[in-house]
């Protein structure tokens, strides 16, 4: 077969793919978002149907003879190329695991989720003990038979699905090297920020925070045309590239958290948005990795957002959409909220600077969990010592312990990691974005994101997946993943 | 293979179609109520990804040799016996159309159907026309293939996709009856209403519409813990039988048609929320067809909610949800309002009495269309001739004559009887719901729809496709479809 006919086979077979995948996107955002609770039994079933529907043309036995023949064969070109790197990927990870396992995870999943739920709410780790073990069991197993196709570790095979080619070594160092600055760091900023800034009183209703969200959201760069936001109980960004739906959740008593999440969402959502439109349905046109992705939405929410210039831009309109009066309301009172470091037991909550160390914490602990070097029923011990360890704290409960992610009890392992990548990757792409472009900054001082939407399309959006993640960084900002950006960033803003 | 072993890999099989439907439907769903304008070019691709891979698993080779073997042997029990109909007669439709003839029309169509909107907005038929002839010559391709398998007529064979086992003699019979007497009727209905009702004055906010539309849909039944109402151009019931989704459009100055709308929706809901649970992901666990579904919103819409028993009891509701004053807030001037008829041009703005002119007309054309006895060519002399005999007027323009459905041009033919067919069911099964329990009426009129609501769930949607529309109408009423009951209805309501 000719190269360009198995090349169009092939992207045929996987714009179909593309296609349900967003189809699965738009139903999940929709379950979160909208379905009334009635609707939820039904629901997974049909989202199971779509996925299995998905996975059975996924992994038809004659992709797997079209990718051979069509990288026997080589690429015309670069795009084309790592086109065929991600069908690959995808297809290796749908095809190397038993289907019986798959749906033995599945179900397994299922019941640890649902148990977790009621565990968590009782504070009661035991009670869900034995489903995780049974989760984790069931996930080495997985692991193992993704390494043996893909190299690596049976870790780095899950990571993978999340972090595509990322390595624990690489990981390893850069997390060795803030887990050493972190303790004296903080240390420092917690003696440097002075007492509490004073909040802004509240009720503050939702059509106004919801008013002021989509006011900054335009100012950030959201194209209504192609987007939504509504409320969800967990804010996400979802839906597809030309429809993007991001979430938040409202309080009355307090709008700086609910506002800071649409921004970061908006992150998300710019990503999606700025994709490269000509590879639209292709693999190679998708978001490059968890990491990356994070690293949009921390580059809005965390560098920018959180800066003086943007708040010393949105101080006022946050005291107008409020009617507010008073000290509160001023922009350096709004900027010591906004980068108010305590060190607390909830990884959702904390603040840019004690973030990295409950993220290290959980990827030691999965590493040790899925490699075998540690049970599940050591779990609620090991994590006390780590919390103490990285943040001198010890959690009074398991809710407020290793009960309170909702990660490994649905299977999702490997992906921790990315939640700190992502952040030290946002700080390395906003320094260079600043140096390429010296409008960066005082464009967001005035409300301007335009200059730093461009470089980041250019540098990033539009690059979808032709490039690996360390090709990605390193074309961008000249060099790979340097956690040193991110703690120059950090010593900057909490002790400059 | 022995049944049951054959007869489980047909249910496992159909419950995986039904699921994907129920996704199609929410994402359908999504288009109308959610979706922001630019999502609509990938939508469309989404939802054509879905289509097929449901299209590829329904007309595998194999499920036919399955129902092959399945009808061999026999049902071992009715509403077995009812789901190796309904999965044949879906798996017949599906195969019967070669799929470059399904592909050509499905592009066909929306061609013809975006042509269409800018051809309505300039009222210029000419414009669509070529595409219209395209459309129609394809569907009558269609039509004869499907005729083949079926056994009947090729329009019979097109209707049959909404009206299951749907027979134009019987159709022809209660159409001509109809036809006899509307025309004298409407001259006497004229008469006797007097001069107009007065207008309650706006305007009514959207949000308190909305109160009352929820408030009533309460009333009549709906579920709120399954369900949900939004906003659309179009108002329609989608969703799934779990997780109802209706919507409605509000005018600010005008809200009597709105709130109809909701209830006709609702009427809609009730059917899909009362379907038999235990058949939940069975083609016969599925409503009955178009004639049968109408039939529930008009039972609501036309036999109950615009009756003077439930408008009394609504009129006070209506006056205070929008703090209204005055005569025009009575009771008996709502009464006069909602049972008001005019001739008009406009199907769906239509009252009661003219409806089915309307559908007769438009019955009676794409019958001669697909049969061959007419062409497009012929289509705006033969409406107009056809709305001055049926209702003595004549469209002045394209616009207010054929261009104004949607129907034909987006495929859909012999769509339009269900409508009337519908409204002729609705008053039979009004009748004999109030036969059957004396407290239905009187219910009604003290806002309490379960004496209705319990004779409808036992004798019409707990039903499901167990029986065919023949077969349910006849049990539920002792008799099959009759049109004198809906004549009756017209009688007692407009000359009474």
């Amino acid at each position: 077969m000719p190269y360009a006919s198995v090349h169009a086979k092939l992207e045929n077979h996987f714009a179909r793919l593309t296609k349900l995948e967003d189809v699965a996107a738009f139903l999940d955002w929709d379950t979160a978002a909208m379905m009334p609770p009635g609707g939820a039994g039904s629901r997974s079933e049909q989202t199971a149907a779509l996925r299995a529907a998905h996975h059975e043309l996924l992994s038809r036995p004659e992709v797997g003879s079209w990718l051979d023949e069509a990288e026997g064969m080589g690429a015309p070109e670069p795009w084309s190329a790592a086109n065929l790197r991600e069908m690959r990927r995808r297809w290796t990870h749908a095809t190397a695991v038993p289907s019986d396992l798959v749906e033995a995870l599945a179900r397994a999943e299922s019941v640890c989720e649902t148990t977790w739920r009621e565990a968590r709410a009782r504070s009661d780790f035991a009670m869900v003990r034995p489903r995780l073990a049974e989760v984790l069991g069931l996930v080495r197993q997985v692991a193992r038979a993704k390494a043996e196709r893909l190299g690596g570790s049976p870790y780095e095979a899950l990571l993978d699905a999340y972090e595509p080619g990322g390595r624990c070594g690489r990981i390893d160092a850069a997390f060795a090297e803030l887990e050493a600055f972190l303790p004296g760091f903080i240390a420092q900023a917690l003696e440097r920020q002075g007492g509490p800034p004073k909040v802004p009183p509240g009720p503050f209703p939702v059509s106004l925070q919801r008013e002021l969200g989509l006011r900054l959201m335009g100012v950030l760069g959201f194209d209504f045309e192609r987007g939504r936001l509504d409320v969800s109980h967990h804010p996400f960004c979802g839906g597809a590239q030309d429809d993007v739906r991001i979430t938040t959740r409202y309080d009355e008593e307090n709008f700086t958290s609910s506002l800071m999440g649409v921004l970061h969402e908006t992150g998300h959502a710019l990503y999606e948005m700025g994709l490269p439109m000509e590879w639209r349905w292709q693999p190679v046109g998708r978001a490059r990795g968890m990491s990356v992705h994070e690293s949009q939405s921390l580059l809005f929410e965390m560098q920018a957002c959180r800066s003086r210039p943007f708040l010393t831009f949105a101080a006022p309109l946050m005291r107008e959409a409020f009617g507010g009066e008073g000290p509160a309301w001023d922009a350096d009172n709004l900027y010591r909220l906004y980068t108010r470091v305590r060190p607390d037991f909830i990884r959702v909550d904390a603040d840019e600077v004690t973030y990295p160390a409950h993220v290290i914490l959980r990827y030691r602990l999965e590493q040790a969990l899925v490699g075998g070097a540690m049970e599940v029923d050591d779990l609620p011990a090991a994590w006390a010592e780590g919390m103490e360890r990285l943040l001198g704290i010890v959690p009074p409960d398991d809710a407020r312990g290793c009960l309170q992610d909702i990660h490994w009890y649905a299977g999702a392992w490997g992906y921790f990691p990315t939640y700190t990548l992502g952040a030290m990757t946002a700080a390395q792409l906003f320094d260079a974005a600043c140096r390429a472009d010296a409008d960066v900054l005082p464009g967001i001082g005035r409300g301007d994101f335009s200059p730093l939407l461009r470089w980041l399309r250019a540098s990033v959006h539009g690059k979808g997946s032709s490039l690996s993640t360390d090709e990605l960084l390193t074309q961008a900002t000249g060099r790979p993943l340097d956690p040193s950006v991110f703690e120059s960033h950090l010593r900057r803003r909490y002790l400059g």
